[in-house]
């Protein structure tokens, strides 16, 4: 997984049912410091998250599934949490 | 997925019944902002898009082949949107 | 696989039970003369690894399945050995 | 996909019945330009290409099997067309 | 597949049996020019090969698991032949 802050999000039709009304948000990629990469994905919304909150992105597509509880599902890229806290000693 | 911008198409024969009548477009990845990556990738199409429009392209095979509802295509990345708006709040 | 350097914890709540007391560590990806590359993944910790140790990262969802015994984990990425020498002659 | 140009063939013996009597080639990848990006995959070679040919490249071991109809084989790089065109308008 | 250049093998103690008296080495990756790239990977040996010699990696699980003929295997990047000859014309 990966570290991103959430920029806002897109809007697109998608012929597929499994995207009716799903939240697709564009999501920027940060490194360990907290900065953007300037690298990004657009995921799927499974947290509720919004722009600015630092969250993890799970970028595979078999887990993508299970997290979205669809085997059959056309996803990739999801956006498991909200990133609570970071401990570096 | 990832924004792209549809440059061109490309035309080659490829051995397998899948490709036939297939159209293959050239996507320039495009970052946030809408400028080009520089990287590009070659996808099919399956919402009729043409060069200079913005599109989703889905790069993942399982999910490829959901997409084209055919669970032994031999395909990788798909355009599965065109792009009507992106909100930054 | 690659070579990390664990650097911290991650806090975040996933909502799926896989994760259920899962410990998230940030990996520092080194290069083979033991820098940091800049890049680096959130892992799952199968060995008890902690700040500062070198370890083996294994980032392919199926492997990651095998590794932790979960065949429908919603995981990618996992840690899968501290790194006890590097032998070059 | 993605664009490559044939450089040459690679020796190797591979100790795995699939790759008995296949062609290994060097590809290196192009960009929307026709110039080398630098990068190159070895891949199998279906359409009886060679050097100095421009080539599309598919990269995923799942579509690779497809292609070559051996749903075991150990590959994720296949040569699957000779570029006859390229439109941009 | 990549060409790299064995550098060395790693130790580490890996808590699944397949990677029991597995050797694993590191491999640089190299440009088609022979040079390395700066790149990496961890991979498992399955043809004899040592420090300084010339190789062949197949970085796709799934064709990692047949060529080690395991097809529960936790394992990404093999190593599957040593280069006996490149021929560019």
């Amino acid at each position: 997984m990966q570290i991103g802050r959430v920029r806002g999000a897109i809007h697109s039709t998608i012929n597929h049912p499994f995207y009716d009304g799903r939240k697709l948000l564009i999501v920027d990629y940060l490194d360990t410091g907290g900065e953007p990469t300037g690298e990004y994905v657009i995921a799927i919304d499974t947290v509720d998250s919004g722009a600015g909150e630092t969250v993890l992105v799970l970028d595979e597509g078999n887990s993508a599934r299970q997290i979205v509880d669809r085997s059959n599902a056309p996803v990739r890229s999801v956006i498991v949490g909200i990133v609570d806290q970071i401990s570096i000693p």
